[in-house]
């Protein structure tokens, strides 16, 4: 418990390593790092909660990168500092990734007030890491003003990232002759900000038509926060236009919001509560005595087809939870 | 129960409004209704089994109702019948969705061999339907030979969508500029077969494009079934070409993979059985007596940022499971 100690300690100094060191062990799934990570934690609570917290979602390919790359230096006025905790998302399958993610923010990588992490996805979520809540509190107490979380388009993890964020920034990128390629529905409703990307050459007046498309629509939807309407924008990462709009309105969404800080941070917490609390259950359902044997027994059953996966299911969890509540 | 047996029965002979009927009972919530639908698929069962099953995943935009209404009069040989379940996303927030879908597959919704059916996306998946598999077994009994399962991209449905079909297919329209646009990484090592959709006009060059670095991508992975390697092709619907070539590939794939139908379908009914074991075992968990007060408890120290949401979590279900544990 020591090295909790002296790790939250330089931490909070502002080193640098020692921000590295503490994600790390905040990853870990060791049982000695998970109480590590705990205690430090527990340590470091009291200085969070006082970053900007922007969720940035879109698929590969929408340009979010570069887009950071561009907006972030905006946003690093006034002495601030930003961290960009990003995923290198893992496959369902083999594990690992085909595309490489080398050049990715180069120049901001070499910022020393700049803070970017790449973490592998969480297997069940995809997009997300599965310790980017607890990552986003590292930084917060290591002094970052701005915390960017990035996801990859799925659903699941743009709900969590979402969830944990004061503000949700979704991109588009015009695609050839469908005005909403690649644009998923549910996005629509999480977004503060929608960002029509790569708003030159070519597709520039594709990306002034989705722009107004989405204003329309947007007109006709309930705002999700208070004293905040979201709204669609053009920008073009690569002929700089449109970026120092996109971090105005950044700031004025966060002036905006500030009454509501408290009440965000509080329902942010909850949302991981209770993600966290989901994945508990499972595990601990698992690692009841006696459940795996009978699981075996199910899934042979139906294996054969002799009997209904839903079925099935119903009757083993309410006869494990009616002896559970039985011996009360 | 009574219900149950003639709905079945009227089902078995190929009776289409009974179809329809069973479907809507299988994703009834009425507890009542739960119970006849278990009932119906259990007569049912027997009678499962014998469709090809296909998943096919692509983001709205990608042209998958156009594909299918192009590809499906090719699939309706030798008097085969052809069912299509589609999925009407619910949007995490308002539960509605913005974007109509009226007009899709209008030739196709007319033929008498062919079955089209919406159904809304399941809270937690988003892009697949709550009752996908059991609508899927309905259809099967009904003597349909083919059994499309489309759904939007999203990581979490197209899992669960390969895991239930025997074939999966991905789309992939050419984007601007960015060859990979809307392309999800996770998707390859997923997919028995990429069709990069649009190759016409002035996006015929990228898709041509995409389509071989795709393959050049599948040639380093290792194939995810026996017998077969996945492969990349492109096609135009609006031009009508290489979907012969598409329908020709299913088929070969088909006819590869026979020798495995039988342990493909002993897997996809076990890793159905496990979704729904993950849903039964968190409904149960929080019906469970004096488990909301102590959550609300919680809830309210972590709302107040008194204490870690992952820490509370894990103690919260350990302590519950230790109680139940200990009384063995």
């Amino acid at each position: 418990m020591k090295e909790a100690q002296a790790l939250a300690q330089a931490l909070l100094k502002g080193d640098r390593r020692a921000l590295s060191k503490a994600i790390t062990l905040v990853e870990s799934k060791r049982p000695d790092h998970v109480r590590e990570a705990e205690k430090m934690l527990e340590l470091l609570l009291p200085h969070t909660g006082k970053a900007r917290r922007i969720g940035i979602a879109g698929p590969p390919g929408s340009g979010k990168s570069t887009l950071i790359e561009t907006l972030g230096p905006l946003l690093l006025q006034d002495r601030s500092k930003l961290a960009i905790l990003t995923v290198d998302p893992l496959s369902p399958i083999s594990g690992g990734s085909i595309l490489g993610d080398k050049t990715r923010m180069e120049g901001l990588a070499q910022h020393s007030d700049v803070y970017i992490r790449p973490s592998p996805g969480a297997p069940g979520l995809g997009g997300i890491a599965a310790r980017s809540y607890e990552a986003m509190l590292v930084c917060e107490a290591a002094g970052y003003d701005w915390v960017l979380l990035e996801t990859i388009g799925t659903g699941q993890s743009e709900i969590a990232v979402a969830e944990m964020t004061d503000m949700f920034i979704a991109l588009v990128a015009p695609g050839g002759g469908d005005d909403l390629q690649g644009m998923k529905r549910g996005i629509m409703e999480l977004a503060d900000l929608l960002v029509v990307t790569k708003a030159d050459g070519d597709l520039l007046s594709a990306a002034g038509r989705i722009e107004a498309s989405m204003n329309q629509a947007l007109r006709l939807m309930r705002p999700r926060r208070q004293a905040w309407r979201p709204e669609a924008l053009t920008c073009s990462s690569y002929e700089k236009k449109g970026i120092r709009e996109l971090a105005q309105k950044i700031d004025t969404y966060f002036t905006m919001q500030a009454p509501y800080r408290t009440e965000d941070r509080r329902l942010q917490s909850i949302a991981w509560f209770r993600r966290e609390l989901q994945k508990e259950i499972e595990q601990a359902f698992l690692a009841l005595p006696g459940i795996r044997p009978t699981l075996q027994r199910i899934e042979e059953k139906i294996g054969r087809q002799m009997s209904l996966p839903s079925a099935e299911a119903k009757k083993c969890v309410a006869e494990l939870f009616a002896q559970v509540v039985g011996r009360n």
